[in-house]
């Protein structure tokens, strides 16, 4: 059951530039969670993008959009920032594709030792696995359907919709 | 959704002893393992035994099996040694209760820095959720039947019974 | 040999936040090192400030300078970021403490898995211990006299002036 | 100022191997700990066995002797298990080199997140350049003459001789 993994940047790949002292995209940590993860399962990566969420445009969204329907793979993981993930499942479950699709991310770097990015990835690689068709966002061990999720900014966490 | 976990010990939890310069059992990582994956399920965590899977007896399993049928919760993650977790899978599978439970465990302490432990928790907790009634085995991204997995000693993987 | 050791602060001691998605002060990371460390110098900490090192005022130098001259200690380390660290080394070394004072940081903060910290503390304290009185900047194995140091920053190193 | 690193292996680069489940000697941590720690003095590696300090025999400590004699460069760190460091530290001190020789070590595998490896080897290259001729042991932020240390294994520490 081959699982294509789509990289769009967000928290979980930001690197500390240590010219800058800044937080920067640089390459993704995919690939190293994936060996990290040792996982067995084939996953083929591809970065469509590398953003921070609150910058993601609409054309960014609907490129995620073609990406997920001309992908051969009918399980897909994207990869996202916390910000705005919600807004990209919307478009995605809208599109009501013939596909499963999760989209996870981290509240905290992977680069940084206390990241929940390696939980969160194995955690979205078994969702999509095991859920029917449709569009959910796997955070931190929950798992919401595209239509009742949001993000509390205060709190920092997901929620479903009141 | 409330899970229960149970700890076996296994190689998931073994730690580093600085005075013998060998690998023991302590405490558990686990509650250490849901914090840093920022855990927003519900998981009750309680430690049956803290072993070597290799050293684990049939009263040993008997046991494990009594806590999964007391148990209030109908989703159940146990982790386990790798080198026996299909015998125990086995056993809990041939009991036939009406809730999902999903073995996982660790190819590497947790406690090392390239452990596939918090990915595999994290895959874990996710499979327990979504699979219908039934005893699986969860490692490294992969889950299987109780009745079709193997672990291949010489790979140090699982794969289906051939 | 009792060592006391001031923080200030810089790139050494941030920590992202979840929440805003940036990287801040909180807490300092120095205990926490030098436990890793397993450190058994008896040093005493004492946290004067903790701020980027780019808004680091003269009073603020001024204030590192009166506790390192009022303090019963005649081996002192300072934890600094590195942008102006041998700015507040010259504040010191003009001073003419009778005194062994090094000051030290860290290119990537303690917090990131890659950061260089743990390495420079240890240096640090062994610098301190072993060189004669005077004020010295020790990053990176390699260590300075405060009036024979710069900050390379487009490499992210410290030179030699020339 | 040229450093010869010695390697001779000991909990330091102890590594855990998966298939087996036990703790091996593979590879050397050593350089990818100078990267990490972005180690700018010029050190020259170079691995002269990879064993348990407590399987070291006197020919592997003469073999040592010859190295850090034959060696161009006059300061010397040589990583070392710390049950039998100090043995090695008598040989290399009865030997009289006119040279600064730094043994040092880790109470708990480079390769476990909680090691104190990069702070002992910070510490170790630090104290090599700045101390006079002779053998010395660093662990653990102290620095002790080589006929005055002994490991208390009960405690776990490096203490002067009574």
């Amino acid at each position: 059951m081959a699982i294509r993994l789509f990289i769009t940047g967000g928290t979980f790949d930001k690197t500390y530039d240590e010219i800058s002292g800044r937080l920067l995209f640089k390459d993704t940590h995919v690939q190293e969670m994936l060996q990290l993860g040792r996982c067995r399962v084939p996953v083929e990566v591809r970065t469509l993008m590398m953003v921070d969420s609150l910058e993601m445009t609409d054309a960014d969204r609907q490129l995620v959009l073609q990406n997920c329907r001309a992908a051969n793979e009918e399980r897909i993981v994207v990869t996202h920032g916390t910000d705005t993930m919600t807004d990209t499942a919307r478009v995605l479950g809208e599109a009501s594709l013939p596909k499963t699709i999760v989209l996870t991310g981290a509240m905290v770097p992977y680069a940084f030792g206390s990241s929940d990015g390696l939980f969160n990835l194995g955690s979205a690689l078994s969702f999509v696995q095991a859920l029917p068709h449709g569009v959910y966002v796997a955070m931190n061990g929950r798992c919401f359907a595209w239509d009742d999720v949001a993000k509390n900014r205060e709190l920092g966490i997901f929620e479903p919709r009141r």
